[in-house]
């Protein structure tokens, strides 16, 4: 290894932790910091975290403008590499000025490696020590991309947070299997590390090891080595229990630099952020909120409402009294419901707005419990809360 | 017949003529008005014509949120009697609070009969002089439209304009089948106008006639010179060249009493909109920008353009340079392109919103053109500038 030695004093991501919450066992666990990021646009970025980080495909976070992005609290979105590699081009969105300009966001943008998705989505053709071959989901063309391929999309791309390339492994693996993708993911970090972003680019490295503990361990201790501006937990989330999920993220957490962000890639419902944020995680992304909010499966203080049932026909109430989001202060259940049975794209709208409203507050709330010492009390209020509605939910 | 004369001393309504255009015969066609409502949220609405009415069928305008119709200076939308009645039912829009509360609307509404969607889109059964029997378009189940019906279903929904149930004949059609609609029309008018609304409502009589220059005479005269706030012209756009439709709106439009809002109804394109302002209507609506953004073919001062050209791939200019809506002062042909390509939900919206805003601004300039007395002048730099692109498109 070239890396055995962290050397992060010249990283462009500057990172202030501002408050960590001491755990029983004495351990900082669950911490509010601030990320800071040159940015492309002339101006300097700030991220206060916990953050999460709604994702944005194919260069628009699905079914709203960025507009309400801004409004609702969103400091940085997620762009997925290969999915805007394949539509537009990332050559084309370089031509155009960039992500940023292409899409009218003025903030942050992270993006993925594309790795996940060419091992989730398309169709894989050969994995070898230099990269993988597959095909497009959309017209089976056959495309291969590298580590330092995935690079140069991204900076093509002009994200401000880039992510290296890694293979990820299928849930169940053996552990031989598990281990061999986390050797060639480590390799290729080291690639990822060597290859020329531009000037505002911070790049992350990911930690794979699936379910297994000591190879988790290992490659925390070997990627965490390497000079990254960041360190992402990868692989989780794929089909394993939260149960599952949740006690590899407690355990590979504590084994990143602490003075460096900690990613949680693809995580995940509201009590798993929470429980993330508890493990020590800084950043979240998922498509949950909006994805759900597409299919009428709205997240609120008291837990899941599935909008489209019968019960809220003549519900002249918002969907989450609690909630400031446009949805909740406009429009009612009932008018929700509507927009949902008829097929309507307001509905869409309307609620990814609340969703995404729901969890970028949660994460504020629970930023602003951290700093005011008060972080268990919340924890235990949020899930007697989360579970009133769940339950008269899931008697219907 | 028992409104012989017109009795509108005591209308709802309040129409002021602030100015008409003198063509060269010396009949005066296009206008600028003011009309009031006294509105039921408390407050008295003036709406400036002449004015195109989007079109909210199912309680929202398809793809954008009410805000934007503020904000693009929409005065006044439409609402469809026969679908807010099959979803999600008057009565429950009632208790709701009315079709404005329910979809957070506090401008001016116009509902429909229902009468053109029972005869151009349910599978009619029978229809007889008391109303019209049809089977839904969504369930197949059976129900009855009365003018009585229609009438109390628009007072459910709580417009502010209703309008009079109508047979609309299909085109083409004889003679013979257009007049026995016409005259059936003239008594449903008739029974329409004894029908008690809210105080708040002022009604609308429609003429019918096909196109039929005698018959548009018969039923201009009869329904005319009833009691309504208002008159329309229906039964056009139906199938018919734009030529004709034109020519039986400049027939029928003079025919309609002067101190009275003139409304021609699901016209039309961006022309056809000119033509009708020139033939003295003051009031329209149309799914057309609406519905044509949702397939991509957008208005611009320039012409249509096809936003899924591959000729827009690239291209880094606003859709209208000269329109100042979000759409063209925030996105890129090329982002636009990309959304619709990838059936994003952002396109409908955004599509959306350049439609209207260009439909809308098209009737703010009319009216400002026929106020300051270049009207004429007006119309000739519209055609010679909405042809450019037109022609450059159908090339391609």
């Amino acid at each position: 290894m070239s890396h055995t030695a962290k050397n992060i004093s010249n990283s462009i991501l500057g990172f202030t932790v501002e408050k960590t919450i001491i755990d029983d066992h004495g351990v900082g666990r669950a911490r509010a910091a601030t990320v800071t990021l040159p940015g492309s646009l002339g101006r300097t970025y700030e991220i206060r975290t916990p953050v999460f980080m709604p994702v944005g495909t194919l260069g628009t976070v699905k079914a709203v403008a960025t507009r309400e992005l801004t409004e609702m609290g969103a400091q940085i979105i997620l762009g997925n590499t290969y999915h805007l590699y394949l539509r537009p081009g990332h050559d084309r969105i370089e031509r155009l000025g960039g992500l940023h300009k292409f899409m009218n966001w003025d903030k942050p943008i992270l993006t993925d490696s594309g790795g996940f998705q060419v091992f989730s989505l398309s169709k894989l053709n050969k994995i070898d020590d230099q990269g993988v071959t597959f095909r497009s989901h959309i017209d089976g063309s056959s495309h291969r991309f590298t580590p330092e391929h995935s690079m140069a999309i991204q900076r093509g791309l002009g994200s401000d947070i880039v992510m290296a390339f890694d293979e990820c492994p299928p849930y169940p693996a053996t552990q031989e299997q598990v281990q061999k993708a986390m050797r060639r993911t480590v390799a290729w970090a080291e690639r990822g590390l060597n290859f020329e972003l531009k000037p505002h680019q911070a790049r992350f490295g990911i930690i794979q090891g699936g379910l297994y503990e000591n190879l988790r361990t290992q490659s925390a201790t070997e990627i965490g080595s390497m000079p990254f501006d960041g360190f992402a937990i990868g692989g989780l989330s794929i089909g394993e229990s939260p149960d599952l999920m949740q006690a590899m993220c407690r355990h590979t957490a504590p084994l990143l630099p602490a003075d460096r962000p900690r990613y949680l890639m693809g995580v995940g419902r509201p009590e798993d952020l929470v429980e993330g944020v508890r493990a020590g995680i800084d950043m979240f992304d998922c498509v949950m909120p909006t994805r759900n909010a597409r299919n009428g499966q709205l997240f609120t203080s008291q837990g899941k409402v599935n909008i489209k049932n019968t019960r809220y026909a003549d519900d002249n109430s918002p969907l989450d009294p609690e909630c400031p989001c446009e949805t909740c202060t406009q429009y009612s259940r009932a008018y929700l419901r509507h927009l949902f049975v008829c097929g309507e794209v307001l509905s869409a709208r309307l609620n990814t707005i609340h969703n995404l409203s729901f969890y970028l507050r949660l994460m504020s709330q629970m930023r602003e419990a951290i700093l005011e010492n008060r972080f268990d009390d919340w924890v235990k209020t949020f899930y007697t809360n989360y579970s009133k509605h769940s339950a008269v939910n899931s008697s219907s």
